[in-house]
C-alpha cells in the first residue's frame, strides 16, 4: 500500500512502528473522517472542482464506509498507516481518479484537526446528558433523605449536625458547576478548522463557512495558523473540564468509601459495585469507588501530558502534538464510564438511618448552644468558652427540629434543590437544542 | 496574643510555624477580610444581632484597617497567626465586646472561603482587561504587517508562504479563546459562600442573599457543604484558565525566541526585553520570552498541585486544602505579570522585512503549482508527484500577489481581523459592566 | 468461568468491564506468573504442602503455559478475568485438585506484587544494556568529530566556540548519570515480595528466603505490609528513573531538530528518521526526534499519575493502585523504544563540517581576547569592557588551535572520553553479572 | 550599583523585577558563593593568575562576608541584582582591582551551577541524618508494640490480623528504601561543575580537579556543556528523591488521620500536632498529619515544574532554567520540615491497646481456619468455600498466640527489625564519613 509521502526509500520498519500513532484511536474516527470528507467534497462541488456526478459517487462510497464501520467491517490495521490513507485508498480503489480528487485543497493536517472536533462534539454532548442525569438522581436521593441526620465532619472529626440531604445535595451542586465548565469546553471545540490546509490556507477561493454549516459547527475557526496552533490546546481545555468532573467523582468516592467502612457505617454500597476477596471470605470491598478515585489521577495526568507536550512548541504543525489524540480520547471515555459507574453507585446506595441517627452525639451541638447564649446577648467568644467548659452536660436535641432550625438557604433545613432542578431543566433544553442542531446537520449531510 | 482555639497547652513553636500558612498571602487579603466582615456585620444588623450603633462603629474600624493597609501600616506578622485573628484582635482592642460580636454566626472557614473569592474577582477582572489590551495590540501589529510575507513552518521546516499578519493574528485569536475560558472561571468564582459557617450552616435565620448583594456577587453558592467542598475546586478552575493564557504566551515566546535568532532573524526584540552576558560582550539574549516560557511550567505545576491536593479529600473542611491559597495567588500574579511582559515584547518588536522576504524561497510554492495543475483537471495526487519531480525549476512569484491569492477566510490574504475587533468591543462592554457592578457594590458597602 | 471471589450474585457486566484492568498488561506477564507459581510451589513442596509428584506435575503444566505463551497461544481474554485466574483455571483443568493447591498460603495480592517485579527486572536489564550501547555510540561519534568546531549557544544565541565532540560528549555523560539512577531503581525493584499474602503474612512457616533465591532476587522485601505499601512506590521510582533517560533524549532531540533546520544546518538527519509531507514535496521532517520529544511528556505524565494515585492511600491493598501497572509497563516500553530510536538517529547522523566551520564567526572569540588581556595583567572586568568596545575588529583564529587551547578537563580540547569509556566497561561487567545471576536462576527454576 | 551586563540603555523597571529571580533563594547561598569563590581564587593562585597576597586578601574578605551572613548582616536586596553581583561589588569596594580579578576564567553560569551543588550537599546530608533518626524511632515504636494486635485492612475493610509492630515497621522499611534513593541523588549532586564557564570551558589551563578537592566534592563533572545541561536535571533527581520521602510521609499521615478518628480510635495524636476549632469546642483536629499529606502534592508539583521546564531545552544555558532554583530549595526545606513534624508525631503518639484488641473480631480469622483445613489435606479453594459458609461460628483465638503463629520473615510474629537496625548502623557510618569528608574540606578551605 502506497504511503502518501513516499519518496522512494524504505523506511525502517521499527521507525514506522514508533511513528505510527495508535490505529485504535483512528478506528474511533472512521465516521468523522467520512463526514468531513463529504463536507469538503460538497464544498469542492460548490466551487466547481468536483462535478455533480463526482461528488455523488464519492459521497456514496463514503456513506458505504460509515456503514461498514458501524458493523466493524472497516478495520484499520498498522499496514494501512492511518484512517486518512485507508479511506483515500478505499475511495481510489472504488472510483479511480475521481477518488483522488477529494484531496484537492486539503491537507492531512486539515483532516487531523477536523476529525477530533467532530468526535469530541458527539462525545461531549453525551457526557453532558449523562451528567444531568446523574445530578437528577442525586437531587432525588437528597430529597428523599433530607431529614436523615448525620454528623458533619471537618478534619475527619465529628463537627456539627449535617444531613444525608445536605451531603448528597453538595455533590448535585458540584456537578452542576462542572457542567458549566464542560459547556464552555464544548463551545470552544465547536469551531470548524477545515480549510486551514497545512496551516497557511490555500491560494484558492474555498468556502470555509459552507463546510462549517454542513457539519453543524457553530463557528468557523478563522486564522488558519491558529487552527493548527489550537491542536492540543482545545483538547487540553476539554480534558481540563473532564478533570473537574473526575475531581467531583473522586471526592464523592472518597466519601462513599469512608462512610461505608464498618467503623463509620452510614451507608451500604450496592452489590453491583463491590466485590469479594480471594482469601478473606468475609470481605465486601468498595472496588468501584476506589477505582473511580484512582482514575482521577489518570485524567489529571493526561491533562498534564497534553499541556506539557504542546506548551512551548513553535507555531505550525509539529509532530510532538501526536501525543494529544490518544490521551484525549482515553480521558473522554474514562470520564464517560466513570459517570456511568457513579450513576450505578447512587442508584444502588442504601442509607443506614439507624447508624446515622445514633452517631449524632451531643458534641455536635456545642455551637448551637453557644448561639443560644448569643441570643441572650453574650458575645460569641464568651459563649463559646462557657460551652467549652460544660461540654459533658450537653444533651442531644430532637434531630428533626435541629435540622429544621438550619433554615437559611443552603443549610440542611433549606437545601434549595428546587431551584437547582429548575436550572437543570433549563440546561437540558439548551443541550437538546445543541444536540438536534448537530445531529440534523449530519443527517442532512449523509442523506 | 490569644489564639482563637487556645486550649491551655503550649503548642510546640516549630509545629506552629509548620502549620502557619503564608502570612504573605494573608497580607494580600486584608481589604477583603474587612469587606466581608462589614457585609456580615450589616447582615447581623438586619436580623437584629447588632444594633445600629454597633455596626456603625464596627464598620468605622474596618474601614480604618483598609486605609492602614493601603499605606502598608497593617502588617501581619507570624505572631498574629493570620489575617482573621489580626483583624478580630484589632477590632476588640478598639471596641471591646462589640468587636467580638462580629464573629457571631460565622466561622473561620467562612472567612477563608469568601476572602479569596473577593480577591480573585478583583484580579480576574484586571487580567481580563490586560488580555483584551494585548489582543488589541496584536491585531494592530498584524494589520500593519499583513502584507509582509514570511515562510510558514511545519516541523520547523519551511513549508508554505505565510505572512507576519497571519503569524501575529493567530495569537490574537488564541488569546481570545483564552479570554472565553477565563470568563467562565470568573463566573464560577462569582458565587458567595459566606454563611456556610463550618460547612453545615447555622441554626439561625441568617440572610445569605443579602450579603451576596452587598459584596457584589452575582449569585449565592447554596449548599453549605458544597461551599466548603468547592475550596480548591474553584481555584483549580481559575488556575486552569490561567494556564491556557500561559500556554499561549509560552508558544508565542517560543516563536519570538526562534525567529529572533541570528539564524532566522525575522524579528528583533526590543532592548527592554533582552539582556547581555557577563562574559560575552556580543550577546543579546531574549531573556523575557525565555522566562515567560519557563514560567508556563510553574502555572501548570501549581494547577497540578491544587488539583492533586484536593482531588480525593472527603467532604467538609480538611487542612490539606491549605496548599491552595499560596499557589493560586502566585499563579494569578505570575500570569498577570507575564501578560504585562508580553505586552512590552509586542510593543517593542521590530520586523525585519528584508529577511522575511528574502527567506520566501521557491520551495514554498510547490503546492501552489500543484494546485494550478489541479485547475487544469489533473488529480491532486498526480499534480503533486509531477511538481515533486520538477522542484528545482520553480520560480518565486510576486509575493504580494501570492498573499492576495490566499483569499478565503482566515488565510494570509483575508485575516478576518475586523470581526475579531468587533468581538473584542462586545467583550469589553460586558467586562465594563461586570467591573462597575462589582466596584459600585464595594464602594457603597464602604460608604 | 468461575471468578475466585464469586458470591452468588451477578455483577453488572458494565461494572465488570470498568474494573477489569487491562488484559493487555496481564498478557505481558504470563511467563512471570508461571515462574512465581513454580517458585511458590517448590517452596510448598519444601515445607511439606505439596509432595514431589504434585510439584512435578504442576511445574510441568506451568512450563507448558510458558511455551504456549511464547507462541502466542495462551491468550487472556476479558472473559478470563486476569492472568491469575486464567493460569489457575488452566492448572485445575489439567490437574484437578492438585492444581488448586498452588494457591495455598498465597494471595492474589502476592501474585500482583511479584509478577511485575520479575517483569521489571527483565526489562530494566535490557534498558541498561541499550543505554550503554547508545553511550558507546555517542562516545565514538564524539571522538571521530572532536576537532569539528561549531558555535556554542546560550539563550539560543551564538556564545563561544564549541565542537561537535563537546556537544555529543555532553549527552554521553548525561546518559551515564541516567544509568546510575536506573541502576538504583533496579536495585530497589530487586526485592522479593512473595509470601506477604494479603499484606499480613500467613500463620504458617513459609520460607520466603527460599523463593527469593529460586527467582533470582537479591533480597527479600521483609515487612509484609510494606510489600503491599510499596506497590506503586517501587514503580514510581522506576518510572522516575526512566523519566531521566527521556529528559536526556528530549534535550538531544531538541538539539537535533534545531541543528537540522535549514537555518542552522549543522547536521543532517538520516532518511530513516525523517519523512515527507502529503502536500509539500520539498519537505524533510525530523519526525522521529519530534516524537521522541513529545513522548517525554508521556513518561513524565505517567510518573505523575502513579505518584498521585498512591500518594495518600492508607496502608494495605487498595484498588486505586490498579492504575499503576498499565502506566508502568507503557513507560518501560516507550523508553525502551525511544532509546532504540535515538540509537538509529545517532547511527545515521551526518555532520555538515563546512557549515559548522563557517558559522564560527568572530563574535565567538570575544572572551578569548578578553582572557588574553587578563594574561597581560588587566582585571577581567576591564578587559571585558575593552573588547566589547572593539568587537568589530576581532579576527577568527585558527579553529583547530582554538579547540586545542581549551585544554582543561571537560573542555573541547580535552573531552575526557577515555575515562568515560573505562567507566562503561566497569558498568557493563556489573550488568552482565546481574543479568547472568538472574537468568541462571530462572533457567534452573524451569529445568 | 552597576549591573555586570550593562549596555548603556535603561531596562524597564518592571522587566527587571520580572527577571530578577528570588533574592530569597540567593540569600540562602551567600556562604556557598564565598566558598566557591575562595576555591576558584586558590586555583587561580595555583596557576599564577593571583599572587599569594591577592588570594590572601580576597579570602579574608570572603570569610568576612560569611561571618556577616551568619549574623544576618549581609542582606541581598532586589537592588543588588543577585548574590554574585553583591559579593563581587563588596569585594571590589574593599579591594579595588584585586577584587575584580576573582571573576577571571569564571562565568556567572559557573557560580549559578556550583552554589546550589554545595547548598544541596549540606542539606541532603542533614536530611539523611533526620531520616535515619526517624527510622530509629519507628523501629523502637514497632518493637515496644510488637505484640499489640490490630485489624489489618485492605480496601479500608477489615481483612486479617495485623499488629502495631507490623504497621509501624512497614514505614521503617519504606523510609529505608527512600534513604537509598536519596543517597543516589546525593551522589549525583556530588559532582563539581566549576570551571565549565559559560558552558564551553575556557581557553586556559585551569585546574578543575583542584577545586573539586578543595570544596570536598567526590568527583569533577567533566564535559563543560553537560555541566550546564545538567542544571535542573540534577535538581529534578534530588526533588524526585525527596518526593519518595514525602510519599511515605503522606501515606503514614493518611493512616494517622484515619486511625485517630473517633470511629477507628486505634491511636491518639499528641497535643503538639493537633489543634482545636474556633467554633466547635469539642474538636481535636489532626492538623499536622493533614498538612503533611497536603504538602506531598507540593513537592510532587515542584518536581513536575522542574522536569517540564527543562525537558526540551536545547543545550547550553537557557533562561527557562531559572524556575529550577526556587522550587528545589523549597522542596528541600519542606521535606526537611516534614520529617521533623513526622518525628514529633511519632514521639507523641499514643496507642490505644484496648480498642486495638477489641477490634480484632472473628472475621479476621477466616483465612486462618481455611489454612487449618489445608493442613488436613483439603485444597485451599475448597477450604475457603467451607469457611465462607460457616463464617458466623468463627471464634476469636488468643491474639498473642495468633501473632506468634505468623512466624515467617516479615510477618507480625517475626518483624525482622534487628536486621534493619544493623543496616541503619551501616548507613549511619557511611553518612558520617561523607559528612566529615565534606565538612573537613570546607573547614580547611576557610582556615
Amino acid at each position: 500500500m502506497t504511503k502518501l509521502w513516499n519518496k522512494g526509500y524504505d523506511v525502517n520498519k521499527e521507525v514506522e512502528k514508533y511513528l505510527a500513532g495508535d490505529s485504535w484511536g483512528d478506528q474511533q474516527m472512521v465516521k468523522h473522517e467520512c463526514i468531513a470528507s463529504i463536507a469538503h467534497g460538497m464544498m469542492l462541488n460548490k466551487i466547481g472542482i468536483l462535478n455533480d456526478n463526482e461528488i455523488k459517487s464519492i459521497k456514496k462510497v463514503l456513506v458505504e464506509i460509515i456503514e461498514l464501520d458501524k458493523n466493524n467491517k472497516f478495520i484499520i490495521t498498522p499496514q494501512d498507516e492511518d484512517v486518512h490513507t485507508k479511506v483515500e485508498n478505499y475511495l481510489t480503489s472504488k472510483l479511480g481518479d475521481v477518488g483522488k480528487k477529494i484531496h484537492t485543497y486539503r491537507s492531512r493536517n486539515d483532516q487531523l484537526l477536523v476529525n477530533p472536533r467532530l468526535y469530541n462534539k458527539e462525545k461531549l454532548l453525551s457526557i453532558e446528558q449523562k451528567l444531568l442525569n446523574l445530578i437528577k438522581s442525586l437531587i432525588n436521593l437528597a430529597k428523599s433523605n433530607k431529614n436523615i441526620p448525620m454528623p458533619g465532619y471537618t478534619h475527619r472529626q465529628k463537627a456539627m449536625l449535617s444531613s444525608i440531604g445536605l451531603w448528597i445535595g453538595a455533590y448535585a451542586e458540584s456537578f452542576m458547576d462542572d457542567f458549566e465548565v464542560l459547556s464552555k469546553a464544548y463551545e470552544l471545540n465547536d469551531q470548524n478548522p477545515l480549510g486551514s490546509a497545512a496551516s497557511f490556507g490555500v491560494p484558492k477561493n474555498i468556502d470555509r463557512e459552507f463546510t462549517t454549516k454542513l457539519m453543524g459547527f457553530s463557528k468557523t475557526q478563522k486564522n488558519t495558523l491558529y487552527c493548527q496552533n489550537s491542536r492540543g490546546k482545545i483538547e487540553s481545555i476539554i480534558v481540563s473540564a473532564l478533570s473537574q468532573i473526575m475531581i467531583t467523582i473522586g471526592k464523592l468516592s472518597a466519601d462513599l468509601i469512608l462512610f461505608s467502612t464498618n467503623e463509620f457505617g452510614y451507608i451500604k454500597l450496592g452489590n453491583e459495585v463491590s466485590t469479594g476477596s480471594s482469601i478473606m471470605p468475609q470481605k465486601r470491598n468498595p472496588d468501584v469507588p476506589e477505582l473511580m478515585k484512582g482514575n482521577v489521577s489518570i485524567v489529571l495526568g493526561y491533562e498534564n501530558i497534553i499541556k506539557n507536550a504542546i506548551k512551548d512548541l513553535p507555531s505550525g504543525y509539529n509532530k510532538e502534538s501526536q501525543v494529544v489524540k490518544e490521551h484525549t480520547i482515553k480521558s473522554i471515555l474514562l470520564t464517560m464510564d466513570s459517570i456511568d459507574m457513579m450513576q450505578i453507585c447512587i442508584d444502588t446506595l442504601t442509607i443506614n438511618d439507624e447508624i446515622c441517627k445514633k452517631s449524632c452525639t451531643k458534641e455536635l451541638f456545642a455551637t448551637d448552644l453557644a448561639y443560644d447564649l448569643v441570643d441572650q446577648g453574650i458575645p460569641f467568644r464568651e459563649a463559646y468558652n462557657k460551652i467549652a467548659s460544660e461540654i459533658d452536660s450537653i444533651e442531644v436535641p430532637d434531630l428533626n427540629e435541629a435540622i429544621k432550625k438550619r433554615c437559611h438557604i443552603g443549610a440542611p433545613g433549606n437545601l434549595g434543590l428546587d431551584k437547582l432542578s429548575k436550572n437543570i431543566e433549563l440546561k437540558e433544553n439548551e443541550l437538546n437544542k445543541k444536540k438536534k442542531f448537530f445531529e440534523n446537520s449530519i443527517k442532512k449531510l449523509l442523506e
